[in-house]
């Protein structure tokens, strides 16, 4: 009875279901402590006290119906003013209100800026591996994700396929820096060469190709990289961003859209995307945490313990004898698989009790991704774990 | 650039943007208290002070990755089984966690049902007038909304029409009930009178056919007046709820589906109605609201504040020779145009600070809606202008 994108979607599920049905099985068994989830990415760091600060104070003395009421489809224009304002201090951009669409978090800001761009048969590049969701929400529009094949020694963008890969139906590009599931980040450099072939190939096919920034990771970059800020280096640029990481509050599905002045047929895109907000069911972010995250906007979570993680279980794989890149951001390990199919792999690791995803979830079969966003004592509990597995695979040196 | 549905649905815009630019013109011109906006179904009653307490409580008390994180998509389970027991209780149904999947308020809702159980070209039916957005949330999945027209005597649904557009194609109808705009309660016999119908024609042509029941306004039922719970008279609806008005949190975004296990297909659906609230975007309904509901689901609304509004605008608008039905509940009243061109009468009202929403924006033309939830004194202070405006038209006795 349900819909044939449903049925093909739903025929999807079985894995991850399977996956949770083992892991509480798991649970159940050797009791919670003992199996290492390492699937999924919801953040183990608080929501500072300052988010729990302002919640109070802001429920205690806002309005009732100013504070729970409707706003304009786009938000509140004073928290998309504090938006616009922090932006333009951190990155010399010069944003106003009218830039700035509140979004029912990344999520919903990506199945904005998609439905107010894609029509059917549209295509929509992105640089695998790439979070299996952008899939489901180019379909959701009918467009049609092209994905550029992983260039594994770095997981950087593959320039040279990417450039061959856009034709004149190409409506957008999607890149997530720093990456989930690599947690690679992209330097200036690379920045500025897919800004040059955009610019290139639009002049080629008469078009213009929208650069979606996904980047709910922003903030969680290490060793003091800093992530350029994409609207500085293509005019066609739209930021996707979410405060789910940067604040840890995935479940409260808030973030917002950037969609520049300097765009093409900007006015027509930032009048088109509040009614795509509206018409798609989001309607507006949701309120209260609208002015939640105005008032926290200087807030940082604390990436040291990301950081911590993050070392600790390099030098476990490390050591171990496992091939892995050291992230630069985000709170995930992306982990060769020591044999082809890294589903084998992954059942292997969970008959030791360590939850992993198989890289085929992100178009990148051969290897796994752990997501380090747990309490460090899990990490330094799973290391039996982790020794029997790469001893299973005679990795261990 | 932008999609082809988007610039349909940016087309129609203009005339809401209009009012809304005119309706600030005019609170410039004569000062906002001087202008009487009953255009918008923006609750006026506060949320209950429970509301706030239990904000406070659960920001206070409840551990932060808990409460702001990731939960199945389908919403907490702790509250998706205190919203069961609820309406357990309340209606005297049987429904238990897997039935109720919360959701970004009744748009989400509607929008998630729709997704999951639409193929395009499929038909949809609504009883005119309707809430607008019923046209786009179909054609977000290239369905066809069918409405069957208003039997404008008493606005309850038209079922000899009713009966005759139900085709093999029809694959859900949407009731609304309270009605937004009408005011009108539909009675146990009209329910059980659509509900035989539906019988009827699902054996007619093999076929399940699905009910909606958008019911926001559940709870604002005046003079004692009984909502019946649609699940119990038909075994193929699933219900779409908000706490907008209820709570008054419109801006929250927080609602649920019930999805009960009756249905044709049901576990079919409930599995993907899940998954369809993840691939919209929408991923989970908000993480605090949900519990700030779960505490607050014995709270009520002050219906009164809304019955007062309704006696006296009913009473002056009768006095005054407009003709109207009172409405049993919602808090919106549907007045006859005096002219057959109501955006002309609505233009008028305009011209004397009265700004009222024409009939066609719910596919009713010759009739406005009156949004009566606004400060008692906004009613009694726009008692000249409406009286000039029934004089203009001749209407005053």
């Amino acid at each position: 009875m349900i819909s044939e994108k449903m049925k093909k979607l739903s025929a999807g599920k079985s894995a991850i279901r399977a996956m949770f049905e083992d892991g509480k099985k798991l649970a159940a068994q050797y009791g919670a402590e003992n199996v290492y989830d390492f699937s999924l990415g919801n953040p183990n760091v608080p929501a500072p006290q300052a988010v729990r600060d302002a919640i109070v104070e802001i429920a205690t003395s806002e309005d009732s119906v100013y504070l729970h009421g409707y706003m304009s489809n786009s938000g509140y224009e004073t928290v998309r003013q504090t938006v616009a304002n922090f932006l333009n201090k951190e990155h010399g951009t010069s944003f106003s209100v009218e830039n700035i669409l509140m979004t029912v978090g990344a999520a919903g800001g990506l199945n904005v800026i998609l439905k107010t761009l894609i029509n059917p048969g549209d295509e929509v590049l992105t640089f695998a591996p790439y979070f299996a969701e952008y899939g489901n929400y180019v379909i959701n529009y009918d467009g049609v994700l092209v994905a550029v094949s992983p260039n594994t020694e770095t997981f950087q963008p593959n320039l040279v396929e990417f450039e061959q890969k856009i034709t004149a139906k190409t409506k957008a590009v999607i890149v997530n820096t720093p990456n989930n599931p690599t947690g690679v980040i992209y330097s200036e450099e690379t920045i500025q060469a897919i800004a040059a072939i955009l610019e290139k190939k639009q002049a080629e096919f008469g078009t213009s190709i929208y650069l979606i920034s996904d980047e709910p990771y922003r903030e969680l970059a290490f060793d003091g990289i800093k992530v350029p800020y994409l609207t500085k280096y293509y005019r066609n640029t739209v930021v996707c961003y979410s405060w789910s990481k940067s604040l840890s509050l995935p479940g409260e599905r808030i973030g917002y859209l950037v969609l520049p002045s300097e765009m093409d047929d900007a006015q027509e895109i930032i009048d088109a995307a509040s009614i795509a907000n509206r018409v798609s069911g989001f309607v507006n972010a949701p309120s209260l945490m609208q002015l939640v995250v105005a008032r926290c906007i200087e807030e940082k979570t604390d990436i040291a313990v990301y950081d911590r993680n993050r070392e600790k279980l390099y030098g476990m794989l490390q050591e171990l004898g496992f091939e892995c890149i050291k992230p630069e951001g985000a709170f995930y390990m992306f982990v060769k698989s020591p044999v082809a199919d890294e589903k084998e792999f992954v059942a292997k690791a969970k008959e030791l009790r360590l939850l992993l995803v198989p890289g085929s979830s992100f178009a990148c079969p051969g290897y796994v991704r752990i997501a380090y966003c747990v309490a460090y004592d899990t990490i330094v509990r799973s290391e039996p774990s982790f020794r029997e597995l790469a001893a299973f695979y005679g990795l261990t040196k």
